[in-house]
């Protein structure tokens, strides 16, 4: 929480790139994210920065030496693994330089706004890849009210294990098959144990879900050995993105035990290309969840009173869904349930001081997904599994269709976005998958 | 299966690196394991070929025009990594042309030998370090004997879960805290819920564990979306390792629940820095784990005559302790157990099969561990949780000390190697690691 307000969030600020001064768009001049993308005539991946409908290319724009000595050399990176290795100082002062270059007021209209023109690509023109290179996956299960109606479904009487309000639990996924927003995603074969069947059988799944979730991109890190004070945690943190934790559900409760989820998960993680800053997102810092009464406090290495007044972010989520007939009807996406990341028991500092409280040691460009974001409310559900209650309770869908869990050809489209009077709209665009039949 | 009895495990050849030749040594001429070393002189990380009490620089005998073309260029990379990308074509030729240049019959003394000569260093000299950069880590559970054991303290009455004969179980692991064979490892710190505490504590684990695995690299590997059929499994299998998956046992029983272990084992994990390729290890394959009568037949993707007959692997595997009053009296370190890959109940190939059946995909550099190698006798259970029936029966060590589970200053070293009349013995060589106190 070491970010305050400044310069960079003042509402009253217009970029020079018009797009960006949509009050709908998702990258207007506050919020800056950084990505990795080539284009069809410059194929290497360079780092860059999405502003309205453009991307500026932070490789170009630090040779021509507009951009802060100190993160030079990382925006020359294939990936963002280099910058975000820098901290929260260079973090800042590139959010800073850029705000200043695309600021309509800051820049005017002259020579050195045509260089900058000069480094932008059209966002259609932009092939987008996955901001880093992963090299440990992490998934959470930080909502109370996703475990607790999942946990419904196995264990009536008791839904939350005795863990869960003291253990910020998570488990390692896959870095491999890590994948960019748009990727198709192939249906998993797999293992399963179908009610009265008198074997396991091994074929598609039958059972494909999404999760929503928000991922976190590790910053600097620790040595193994040395843990990371929740103080310290969010310098940690270079920013989120959208994750889609895609499941399969038969597979999954057939292996699960006792070691947890395996295949059930790690054919495809998909990733939303864009990485939002935590300093973009400071004016929608709110409170951590707040426990009610008669819930431990966490325990001290996981408390404190900073990260409970402010460790919450207000970050509203979104899941469409989109069938192969609904796109031959040319119908617009359904949304299907809308969460808030700041319902989530845990906050991304707690995670993350969590994660390294044993001295496990994280790396710069490493990924930790918050596990699904679910609230209260039955329509923020963030997965089918919850929304259909494991299928028994179809979503109805427009066209008469209806969904129990993920068909082929079905696109599943994650939004995020965070607004608040006074501040303007930052989004985290999209995070967006469509199913493929399972290889014969 | 693919490779088959060569020149290479001609077991009356003998190498003029004099040290090889002893009956007793890990690194005979038949081994030729491959590792990333440096060396104070020379500090670059290089490929490296374990021959006796010396190091074989690969990076110089490519250079100096030794090695089969194919390989030259992996071989000068400070992991091997793309000799792992190479396969079995390329991995074959490598072994033949070092079982070549470094056998007494086919390279005689001469210009030859002394340009080989001048590419060996001494092992002592010789800082060895993690053969690859693993991308994913994965870990499995493929002793039913170890399955059954720690099932039994939690399930006295169905010790073994009902997917454990249909499912090799496996999860991800942590990769960023794989270490190398000599590095010392801190106690970790965590959350644990004794018996009659009030509430969940944090501090140092009280119930430190090692856990003897083997490790197999992963070769060519797959891509996303494409399985690996059973009968190919083995050609991504680049060689082995032996692993340490060192488990705090009081942090796992809290955390564990429902997705696995995490804390509890991702402080970190040992491998030895020699890998044994798999065509050394062809005179040492032995039938899969025979199944009992009533035990299910492997689902079909899982099943092969040739996996059955071949699939095993006859190598012992050895835990010793160390303690910081045996070290001071000179007492040497105390066998505590001695266990069998073969006795696994799933094979290598399985694994990667089972791994890579809904599409995950393995890349170059990727571990698998084996999970805890137990047997069915008392002395051949391969942790201390199994051993002490956790901490109930302690160890009786040397010198009227005894083990519940680690204290600070112990060392674990974990040996392993195949032997069989006929054919001349093959080591893993060494896993060591020894216990630092906890961070204060």
């Amino acid at each position: 929480m070491s970010s305050t307000l400044n310069f960079t969030h003042d509402a009253a600020r217009r970029s020079w790139v018009e797009a960006a001064n949509d009050p709908a768009g998702d990258f207007p001049l506050q919020n800056l994210p950084t990505g990795i993308f080539c284009t069809a005539t410059h194929s290497l991946p360079r780092p860059g920065v999405a502003i309205g409908d453009q991307v500026l290319d932070l490789a170009e724009a630090g040779s021509a030496g507009m951009l802060p000595t100190e993160v030079i050399e990382a925006c020359r990176q294939p990936t963002l693994n280099a910058l975000m290795a820098l901290g929260p100082a260079a973090w800042s002062a590139l959010r800073g330089r850029l705000s200043e270059l695309l600021g309509a007021d800051t820049c005017p209209d002259g020579p050195l706004r045509a260089m900058i023109a000069d480094c932008l690509v059209p966002l259609r023109e932009a092939t987008l890849l996955l901001p880093a290179r992963v090299g440990d996956y992490t998934d959470f299960y930080a909502s109370i009210h996703h475990a607790t109606n999942v946990g419904a479904m196995l264990r009536p009487d008791s839904p939350l294990l005795p863990n869960y309000q003291w253990v910020p639990v998570g488990y390692h996924g896959r870095a491999s098959s890590l994948i960019v927003s748009g990727t198709p995603v192939r249906r998993p074969q797999g293992q399963s144990n179908p009610a009265g069947s008198p074997a396991p059988v091994f074929g598609p799944s039958q059972q494909l879900d999404y999760e929503l979730e928000l991922a976190a991109f590790v910053g600097p890190g620790n040595s193994l050995g040395t843990p990371i004070p929740l103080a310290r945690a969010e310098e940690n943190i270079f920013g989120v993105s959208l994750l889609n934790d895609w499941s399969a559900r038969d597979l999954q409760s057939w292996e699960y035990q006792p070691l947890g989820p395996f295949l059930a998960k790690n054919f495809a993680t998909t990733v939303s290309p864009w990485v939002v800053s935590l300093e973009a997102l400071v004016p929608f810092r709110t409170a951590a969840y707040a426990r009610p009464a008669g819930d431990p406090a966490p325990l001290p290495y996981l408390a404190a009173d900073d990260n409970q007044a402010r460790g919450g972010i207000d970050l509203t989520l979104e899941v469409l869904l989109l069938t192969p007939q609904m796109r031959a009807r040319d119908v617009p996406a359904h949304l299907v349930s809308r969460g808030n990341f700041s319902a989530m028991y845990w906050t991304l500092a707690q995670l993350l001081t969590h994660h390294a409280s044993n001295g496990c040691n994280l790396l710069p460009g490493d990924l930790l997904g918050s596990g699904t974001v679910s609230g209260p409310e039955k329509d923020a559900r963030g997965c089918l599994l919850e929304l259909t209650t494991r299928g028994r309770e179809p979503l109805a869908l427009p066209g008469g269709e209806a969904r129990a869990f993920l068909q082929d050809g079905d696109e599943v489209i994650f939004r995020g976005y965070a607004a608040r009077p006074g501040f303007v709209r930052v989004g985290l665009g999209e995070c967006r998958g469509t199913i493929l039949p399972a290889s014969t």
